[in-house]
């Protein structure tokens, strides 16, 4: 059941994979929605906030505790979120006067935000390994290929000769360039969440910012203010995954491009049609140009979210989740399909 | 497992609902997909095409055919659409002559395009009924409390005062042009795909027309030429998706706007909020922005994929499967959640 | 001096034409909108709600009337819309006693609109006429080149053989359904604005409703009640524009396409290369994409903005404004386009 | 004559001003066209690529020489880029035998990217003045009102106390964010554009990277290797500009919602109404809302437009051309109007 080509039991063989199902699944929600509250938790026991026994017993609950999904997900139809029935389910599943301690000081934003932020980190990881492999995949080309002759063609239009190495290298160049944005990105954006109620951590007087840093830590984030109406991070990694798909865009459009024509490129591995036995279809070129077009089209959102008004934004939020999630699972798809095209390129360049 | 916040196990409370699950699920897909090749078989015995038994083989095989999903998804990573192996299987099972009457004529785009517009058929239905019971229960409201007071305002400032009834209108009538746009789209728009490997037909000879009627009256959609590479009814049903939400989300937007000021209005069915047990959260209220927005968002990449290059285009055919349904999902949704905070609003206009 | 392309003193070549230019100088928006105002006066002096004598001087000070641009720049920096010290300086040159029944019972909004509806009118005839010569030019290629063999191309790869009317049928269909679509909006769709402050005529009391009638009727208008937070009949031609601008777009991609390959068409009238004498580009077939991608961009803000929240919403008008008159000065060029385009192909399909 | 609003004679007093005006005159476009011929004979009769002679001639023709616009104009309508037709008449005012040495070894799009960066250059610098002035005012409105109570609002409801510093904290981290993301770019981005008719500078033989660093120097951009098909770096330069619009958004939608609250801030400068003399509308709130919903719509175009097909593609850098002025212009609108409107701030949080 999916209205998603990502995650839809046929289609996702073309577009989704293990990496980013387990990202994005139920599980992996809950189980780092639960690590924020541990290490809250721990947290704020160190910082002498919550006693360490309170700590104790919510981690001693969290090791064991297994939410009720229905009513998670009618819970959600009513608040918009599932942060507070989640809560209310850990309460419970404490029992002791502890539960009290349980999610102390935070609010929903902090537990959704730096869940995602955990979940792209190892992601993030793949997709620039993936990225490199077709960096490395287009180095091999070169070394086999590099002085084989091409047609340059400009607007549309055969121009003057050149070689495989002139167009590896129109590739190439802005694959180097986004990986070094990603990791970047990687080494400066994923930001632990927390601000509680109002961004002030207001519940939490002077200790505010020692707990901060000891949960950024447990997390393995970078301690930051809180950015719970300032979503310029997220939105920046959005323009990055999208530069990311149409540098890998214009690679699968000229791949396209050759494939039909004929005689620059060899190709191996293309997909059967239904009617015409003697077709070998460019597939994974024709979905590189759709994913670079697709995630073009979704940063238009991601940066109209941008405008969260006021302390927290319900409807910019969450329209942030209908979107974001997907434009890394199009990145991670055009990475792997990149890499594997590249590796299928047999010849680049006129037979000699 | 999910990307898409539609269909996610928790999400899906607040976003999605049976009905849309079931139209885009992969049985419903499989469904749609071997209705069309039955109809198919049946049409072109009744014209002569095929023999009258190779149809009746055709049928019996179909009625009792379950493709193994698992090579479906294999092959879709490879051929880029789920239609060449879903054949090869129903050849396999069909097993005698009459296999290769199977798809006679037909290609992969007829097969997928065919099956969108069989689900479409009762979902559109839903999402119609959906947005008269809005209507309905705005009406309901004027008639509780059409002469109530409210202050209209202009530019986001204090303007004149109007009533209830003034504010009803500029949501209903939107509304009520756009039920009366998805009513045209529906009986207009619903049409067949039929034009075989490069959309001439051309294994069916003289008796093409025949067929293709047939097969269309067989499957209740319109008769029509084939439209592989022109995609304009679907971008303008896109566009009319899009004019409900953004109905809708303007609804949305005004009664968040009235919660906040507090006095015009009293809701009932507010969300709750993990920190603050005081908050009534106009949840369904901000959704409708959202999914305004996200439609508004989309709508640019089905118009992008009006540029269909050639006969048949994977780029541009893709990215409809990434958009499209989404969009529907986000329409039916918002109709829902409409329907249902209007039937919420329990006072509209100052107390008197 | 200009930031768009469309009337850019050089750029204006290729994208603009004096119809557009015309529609949205700042001489006619002028001209619409004391249109308007002077309708207004004739209209509420019919129904008795001003003096005849009063809309008498109003039309004679209109008559003789030229604004200060200068003044009308500097105030729209501050109100955000031009209405306000154009209806105080057109007060000042009325002078009598009159001066205080010129725009009476009419807001900003009421004028903008109007005068949009009543640009937008012979600007719609010329399009239709431009996508006419279009479908003109097809038919007179489909005359002299029916025959002429074609090599099919799905999912760019050669497929099976096809004629030269199977492609020019799949350009001509889709403009011949966007004809009718504008052609039906331009019949329903061109309407007064007419609300006042606050959308419900309040200063006319009972006389509103036949006021409303006769200013239609004076300004060849349809006569519907206000819309001033109902865009969506604004968002739906926006998105029949995109439509127009997307079949063109595919028609673009494929002339494209073909004169790269070289032998299936023989184009008149391409571009020259600043470096390569021997180049002939296929300039106008390339904007024709590029006008596609605009619009279908576009469209989204358009659609965007239909949350106009509350009454009249300065954020999402203003919006438009940006975004609209863009809009129909691409369709106008690619229309345009298209149809010098067509004429230009001297062969479609391979040599005989 | 105007179809945007960013150079129209009226509404430009809005949206426009003399820097953005002047940055994209036709003016400004042919003096950095001839800046780039220039500075190019001069670094190639350095390298001995022509003669120092050839050089001089040509420097002393561009010093006087005023081309015929109308034959520009003309010319582009053919040739798609105005370049070709530039060259034609630059060489005719040469004359001499140096006239063959005009643009030698250099391509239409060496000009056209080339001029833009040169354009780019000023007007970056001022949008990075005006968001500093920006960040300017609100410390002034720190210094006066930090302590002054806000109520935090969090789905658009009241949630708990904070004070005025709290808030300002969310305008202006991502600013301060923003203007670090601009210098950094304008730091590494500026670069020349030099790649000859296919990008390997094929004319200049073994002189080819010492030309193309003189170049470089003598324009004052960066050496860089051709990125004719690479526009990464322009994708994200106009990714930050929307992230600059959307952070000022922010700051509007929550002025234009305090604003319409009335009593948590205190505003001067408001605009007028054609109706409501008691109203003073919150005009450039509105437009920040507006700005940057313009930008993010204008950023799916940007990126779509990285699919650059092949050495050099038309479609998708028209393409640029239509989007990328807009977004500067807009994103040095609401620079400008940010830091005006936050200067008007008189109170920030309630009265004490």
């Amino acid at each position: 059941m999916s209205v998603s080509p990502f995650d839809h039991p046929i289609l996702g063989g073309l577009l989704g994979d293990a990496e980013v199902a387990n990202t994005f699944s139920a599980a992996t929600g809950i189980k780092t929605m639960l690590d924020f509250e541990a290490a809250l938790a721990k947290a704020e026991a160190k910082a002498g906030v919550i006693t360490k026994q309170a700590a104790a017993e919510i981690a001693r609950a969290i090791a064991s505790f297994s939410p009720d999904i229905d009513r998670l997900r009618a819970a959600v139809a009513v608040d918009g979120v599932v942060v507070p029935e989640l809560v209310r389910q850990l309460r419970d599943a404490v029992g002791s006067e502890a539960a009290r301690r349980v999610h102390f000081g935070a609010t929903s934003q902090d537990v959704i935000d730096t869940s995602l932020m955990l979940r792209l980190k190892p992601l993030l990881a793949a997709i620039e390994t993936r990225l490199q492999a077709f960096i490395d995949a287009l180095a091999g080309i070169e070394k086999r290929d590099e002085h084989r002759a091409l047609m340059a063609r400009t607007r549309m239009q055969a121009a003057i000769p050149i070689n495989a190495r002139d167009r590896l290298d129109a590739w190439r160049q802005p694959a180097k360039r986004n990986l070094e944005r990603l990791r970047i990105w990687s080494k400066e954006g994923l930001a632990l969440q927390f601000g509680g109620a109002a961004g002030t951590l207001d519940r939490l007087g002077d200790k505010a910012a020692e707990v901060r840093a000891a949960l950024a830590a447990e997390l393995g984030l970078i301690d930051a203010p809180q950015w719970h109406g300032q979503r310029d991070r997220l939105a920046e990694l959005a323009s990055t995954l999208s530069l990311v798909t149409g540098g890998l865009g214009k690679f699968g459009q000229d791949i396209a491009l050759m494939a039909q024509a004929g005689d620059e490129i060899e190709l191996a591995g293309g997909g059967a049609s239904s009617t015409m036995p003697h077709k070998q279809n460019p597939v994974a070129a024709e979905v590189l140009v759709t994913l670079a077009r697709f995630n073009a089209t979704q940063l238009a959102g991601m940066h109209g979210a941008l405008v969260h008004e006021q302390e927290r934004s319900g409807a910019a939020w969450t329209l942030e989740w209908m979107i974001f999630p997907q434009m890394v699972a199009a990145t991670a798809a055009a990475t792997r399909l990149a890499a594997a095209l590249a590796a299928n390129i047999t010849r680049l360049g006129a037979e000699q």
